[in-house]
């Protein structure tokens, strides 16, 4: 008999996770029922919004409750299947969560891919990492040749993808991340035209700088302060795609909202929230462009990968203080 | 020789203003040039935008400098002409300026009204406050039928347009106004469903009462802690008109910005600035359409005519004590 390891929300972390903050157990997989598939996990994908479901603050889907197997996208392989939708070898992404294996259904809100495709990318550059940045940067942002956009964690899975998009489709890219090794990273492998690292003194001046004539798109991955500034430094029409705010998730408290943003007003500016899976509908188009980017070498992709089950909760805090570059990803499982 | 009679700024209001702040003096008129026509002042328009250009903060007009006339939009009547474009008796809006006559150039961004209209309705409902309450209502909030629509400011010029549109377009018209009268004048004279006094203790409680299907849109003409109470309360896919924001007009120092503005991603909600001015090249269909709801008695005007050139100022104040009911207008000459 086939055993399930399920990491489990044990209580809701306070600030950086701990390990204290989540519990492990193995349950027996229960038989195949006509219409279901079982899916063993190969890579889990470690986004901030997983942050946002272990505590109870509002969100597009409910928090996870506590004794509850931790909600995480992922992407497995089908290796026994009752199912006509799923067959075994395929590829298929959805909520596995942090578990070994997961139960598909007819139904479930799941994608299969080619089973001869680089399973990273199904959760990255090629699905859901991908369609986000597409989705804000093309959909809401509606860039124009020769604008200026700016990218918050430029160095990050979905910044580094809306900001190369950026460069493709005309614009100057301006990135913005923390520390001067992502920024040199920004501008040298994925082709940035400048970058500031914004825990250096004088964010303000250097955002001037690298910002000549203003700021015409702002693809907001970490609001608090920097949304502030940036919002002080926006061109006529401007437009603002709020894709998350990392720079809050852990807080206790609310921190207090941008004060600039009357300057909305002044510029007729827009700010926006979205939220890439409302696009997946159009994942079949979007992935098709972006790979086509990446053929031609006009579209990197970086990765950061840890291993094992056990280091998801930690690799949850990589993403606050700093240490991936590109998609953060737990391997699971090798095949 | 006929004099003219201007109040000009002295000093800079910190906070509410006072007469100190402005000078008068009288000066000859100089003889007209060939393009040139002499405007009377009627009306004065007072907006709370002048409050803006008073100070040095950024808008999309540049601050009044020390020892000039007033800024602001009036109406007049032409009482001589060596223009082509303007005629004797023609009423033409333009920035008058605080004084009792202003000079028009053929080439001035004015526009002529035929002279038999009601001078006050060429500043308000049928002036820039219709286009602007019709631009931000329709054109940024895109309402549709049987959405709740939230108004600030709801008793004043552009928010009772405002929300007497969202009515006329089968929407919920939920105001926010600053007395019982006031809100009371808002259901019974001005038709919207609710309205809230947003002085009195449970405002959440109260928004959340008189929007039982949460917020669509909200016009929002006010700022501060009322919009971030909104942003809590939006709806999914709601739009956020910002018109202006002006409880911080007289803040010397900017008020915290709403924390609730990452509400926007959660919802796929969307905050955009606009300037009613943007529009001005849709006048004549705007106030053609406002125009025969006024006739059909569906959109109802009120004014508040405060008499006088040196009351100007005072009449500044008004916005900000919650002093007037629809469009405020100062009485220079009577005809």
């Amino acid at each position: 008999m086939t055993m399930n390891r399920r990491i489990l929300l044990a209580k809701r972390p306070v600030g950086l996770a701990t390990r204290d903050d989540f519990s492990a157990d193995e349950q027996a997989i229960p038989e195949l029922q006509d219409g279901e598939a079982l899916l063993k996990t190969l890579y889990i994908g470690i986004d901030p919004t997983i942050r946002t479901w272990l505590s109870t603050a509002k969100s597009y889907l409910p928090p996870v409750r506590i004794g509850e197997v931790v909600r995480s996208a992922g992407v497995g392989r089908v290796v026994d299947s009752k199912s006509d939708r799923f067959k075994a070898g395929d590829l298929v992404t959805h909520l596995v969560g942090w578990q070994e294996y997961s139960m598909l259904h007819d139904d479930s809100f799941a994608t299969v891919f080619p089973g001869s495709m680089n399973p990273r990318h199904t959760l990255g550059v090629l699905g859901s990492t991908g369609v986000a940045a597409y989705a804000g940067l093309v959909y809401v942002g509606r860039p124009r040749e020769g604008e200026t956009v700016v990218v918050s964690a430029a160095a990050g899975a979905t910044g580094s993808v809306a900001g190369q998009l950026a460069k493709i489709k005309g614009c100057r890219a301006v990135g913005i991340a923390g520390s001067d090794e992502k920024c040199r990273h920004v501008i040298e492998n994925l082709g940035f035209d400048a970058c500031i690292n914004y825990k250096d003194d004088g964010f303000r001046e250097a955002l001037k700088e690298a910002c000549p004539k203003r700021v015409d798109i702002y693809f907001d991955n970490v609001g608090g302060w920097i949304l502030n500034e940036v919002l002080g430094r926006l061109n006529t029409g401007a437009r603002i795609a709020l894709c998350g705010a990392i720079s809050v998730y852990n807080a206790e408290k609310k921190p207090p909202g941008p004060s600039n943003y009357l300057n909305l007003i002044t510029v007729r500016g827009r700010m926006e929230g979205f939220n890439g899976m409302d696009h997946w509908g159009k994942h079949s188009e979007i992935s098709a462009e972006l790979a086509r980017y990446m053929e031609d070498g006009r579209l990197k992709n970086y990765e950061t990968v840890v291993d094992g089950l056990d280091e998801a909760w930690r690799s949850v805090n990589m993403l606050f203080t700093g240490e991936n570059l590109g998609k953060l990803l737990v391997k699971v499982a090798e095949s």
